[in-house]
């Protein structure tokens, strides 16, 4: 198969999203169209989308919805349930915890860490908060796919450190810090700045 | 000028963010191979980046870093000072307005909004929460760009409209639910199990 940018799989995921929606409404097909207004694409960039892992659509008949969402399913490694950890238990970590959204797509938060002594053995819908000290344990013990960090910046890249060692190789950053991973560690940042900058972008008259 | 794709603004954000650290460590020059590996792609495509909107680079010399920095600011709308809006005091919002980046890069927030009658009337950072109820009349009052979006899913949509009716351009949400705005209206999504997918495709084997 060939490399699948970074742009093209988030649109795998978008057009996944409608696919469900789709499915749940008892739809059968759908068409490149549909896919691209949902995808923020042309349908053209659709079905070369999709012509990356074999082709599937019928002309003038679109694509088969299950087949398709299998299909997505697959190539997003969606098939399986991610063990999940959640290092920092402060405001924006708490948001995401109670963010219910992640389980029902296959993401399991099996562990909580903090390093504030309050937090630490209190509990979280069922998960005690671990102190930081058993984080390398507990990360082996629950077999930790992937960890989400919201921790302040000074924290992010030692933490990071720490979690890689322990043997995750997958991280979603919060944190407003550029993090230096080895290869074959996956590192996902969210900046909110940047997405600030985009519709300063949109909104700048040119 | 051509149109601009979503990913290379966001490129535009990265290489920015070096510029104002190589600034910063005094550097006058910077190579596109430099640019190259922190916006994640090759020297080539920074090449045709930067040449969206005119050439700087002198063969051999990379290019100026205060003239590209100029440019880049420029052509993102940083050269202004943007009025932002926080609806949702809640969790989230309060770990986003705790995040003191979005001031340094020229984002200020002037406004805070809730729903909850134990929230209104409390400070934050010398800022009054409002009611719901004052959206309408503070937005204009405080001449609010763009505003970011901490609500509930099923509370989004309603506020949407409601800020866009009161003439805000640009909308952050972090609700997870699919907004409609009309033309002429900046929306960005951040998107934590979008995210997670990315991080799924990266980490399942192939």
């Amino acid at each position: 198969m060939k490399k699948i940018s970074e742009s093209a799989v988030r649109r795998l995921s978008l057009y996944l999203r409608l696919l469900q929606e789709a499915d749940a409404a008892g739809a059968e097909t759908i068409s490149s169209g549909q896919l691209a207004e949902r995808g923020g694409t042309t349908s053209a960039q659709v079905r070369k989308d999709l012509s990356l892992f074999g082709s599937f659509g019928k002309r003038g008949l679109g694509y088969s919805v299950q087949e398709l969402l299998g299909r997505i399913r697959e190539i997003l490694g969606l098939q399986k349930t991610w063990r999940v950890a959640l290092v920092g238990a402060g405001k924006l970590g708490s948001a995401l915890f109670s963010y219910r959204d992640f389980e029902a797509r296959g993401f399991h938060i099996r562990a909580v860490f903090d390093s504030d002594p309050r937090k630490v053995g209190t509990t979280w819908g069922g998960l005690t908060v671990c102190a930081d000290e058993e984080m390398e344990r507990t990360l082996a013990d629950e077999q930790v796919d992937m960890a989400i960090l919201a921790v302040p910046a000074d924290a992010a890249q030692q933490v990071a450190d720490r979690i890689v060692a322990a043997g995750v190789r997958g991280i979603l950053n919060f944190a407003p810090v550029r993090l230096k991973v080895p290869r074959g560690v996956a590192l996902k940042n969210v900046d909110v700045t940047l997405e600030l900058e985009g519709l300063s972008f949109a909104l700048n008259p040119r």
